[in-house]
């Protein structure tokens, strides 16, 4: 056995995500030390040339980054508590799912174990781990990100977001919201079109073409968000409403769900109530950054 | 003055957009007439070189196609039905906005005069007319369609969806739900990023990633609602609503507005209850396909 090396690896939780990870950083050619409270799940990974740990303490101490990726919190705690010693000096990347408050909790803890804590988001599905389309999150202290970026680059596409351990949780959701604002708007004009015997595949170019459009909007509108300043270049919020009753009216009138364009309108009328209607669209930033309508 | 062709064009309704689409015609070399209740709007255009119609009726029947472009059908029935009688052998192409009712009953009504319907719907600020950045949906006849294409070439990117006359009113609302569903996600993404101090601009390269990865999805997830056959390939219904989950509540803790995820983890749970949690996602067509969910 050669002695250790700053590349050195150390992955716990072998479900189907941590498997995936394990075999990236193999293939790469991490020396890589594996655990699992299932020790069997491993077996695959050790005939590829894993290590496999005797136990969580001594697959912690095995190298001077340890990756976790187990099922939730929870479980990350009963498996790092009792071999908190061992996290001195070393750098701890959480890849488990939580929220951005768990991450800021788990960095906390680890801090004060002596290690150094990033926190991670994947998003991405086992089968792409290990190559570029696998987006890799990570939040936390730069210096550890870029110490070890090179074992990172091994899992994916990695983007370092920030100090603050809670971003990865939060680029995170915020991304997976966009995902289904645009599945579900997309699937909305599916049934509308649908009423008309038009099928999803005719449908979805024109779709496709209308998202993209929106998108290339969104780098001018950011600048609206963030100097508070909203020009109606385009269209005004009260423009949008009267759009957003004739979607209302004809979804309704064909038989088709009116509820997500209903809390739409509902949105923007709270904006007008608000003496918004002469802005542009993205002034109802600031109904998305309160807890809901003001009583109404 | 020359003897009417094929590629003359009548105009009526000069509000901002009747006015940009005969400023267009105009710059085709298309003799072009317009009408207009109040004539004054017509100065600039007659400047321009357009023909002043002296009545609704010589308006309508000075050319071949006649487009109309006023404020809703209701105008649009009052100034016609004076003069239907002119409308016998004309192509009517009503870029009036409506629904797919109302652009069905005035094919109706229009071919009961001996003329020939074409609905359309405009996608487009009246500055872009003229210019590819304009899109024209129109539909009815596709015989109409091919015959005076080039005199609507002028107008900007015209796409013929089919001879349902209601499709372009379909088309239209679909992709403002499209829009509005892109931005909306986007709106949600920012406020929870705000949270954490960053700013529109550094979260917007994410979010437009992000979207146009799932925009990539569409085509695949349209064979899916085609063929009615939802394999998981990628993720269920049940490991969304996980997500979801998580969504709304990392809203909720962070004082952000909630009321859209939840909509949409409403649309999951229906779909679960019905027994679909271990397909795909598009399999969600079925809840945006009827009015609301079933007793709850």
């Amino acid at each position: 056995m050669t002695s250790p090396t700053d590349s050195d690896v150390t992955l716990i939780g072998l479900g189907l995500m941590g498997k995936a990870l394990a075999g990236a950083l193999l293939g790469a050619g991490h020396r890589t030390t594996v655990w699992n409270r299932t020790a069997a799940k491993a077996e695959e990974l050790v005939a590829q040339g894993a290590l496999l740990a005797d136990s969580a303490d001594s697959a912690v101490t095995a190298s001077p980054v340890i990756i976790t990726c187990v099922s939730d919190y929870a479980s990350l705690q009963q498996v790092l508590t009792p071999v908190a010693d061992g996290l001195g000096g070393r750098v701890l990347v959480n890849l488990t799912s939580g929220d951005s408050a768990q991450a800021q909790e788990m960095a906390r803890w680890t801090e004060k174990q002596g290690g150094i804590y990033l926190d991670g988001a994947i998003m991405a599905v086992p089968p792409t781990i290990g190559t570029a389309a696998a987006v890799i999150l990570l939040s936390g202290p730069e210096s550890a990100f870029t110490t070890h970026q090179s074992t990172f680059d091994a899992l994916g596409t990695t983007a370092y977001l920030g100090e603050d351990h809670g971003l990865s949780a939060l680029y995170d959701v915020a991304g997976l919201s966009m995902m289904w604002g645009v599945l579900n708007a997309w699937l909305h004009g599916v049934a509308l079109l649908g009423t008309a015997g038009v099928n999803a595949s005719t449908y979805t170019p024109f779709a496709a073409q209308i998202a993209q459009e929106t998108v290339g909007w969104l780098a001018g509108y950011a600048d609206q968000v963030d100097s508070a300043t909203y020009p109606p270049d385009d269209a005004t919020l009260d423009t949008h409403a009267g759009g957003m009753t004739h979607l209302i009216e004809e979804s309704e009138r064909l038989g088709v769900n009116a509820e997500m364009p209903r809390l739409f309108k509902a949105l923007v009328d709270r904006a007008i109530a608000a003496g918004q209607g002469g802005s542009s669209y993205p002034v109802l930033v600031e109904q998305f950054a309160q807890p809901r309508a003001t009583s109404r």
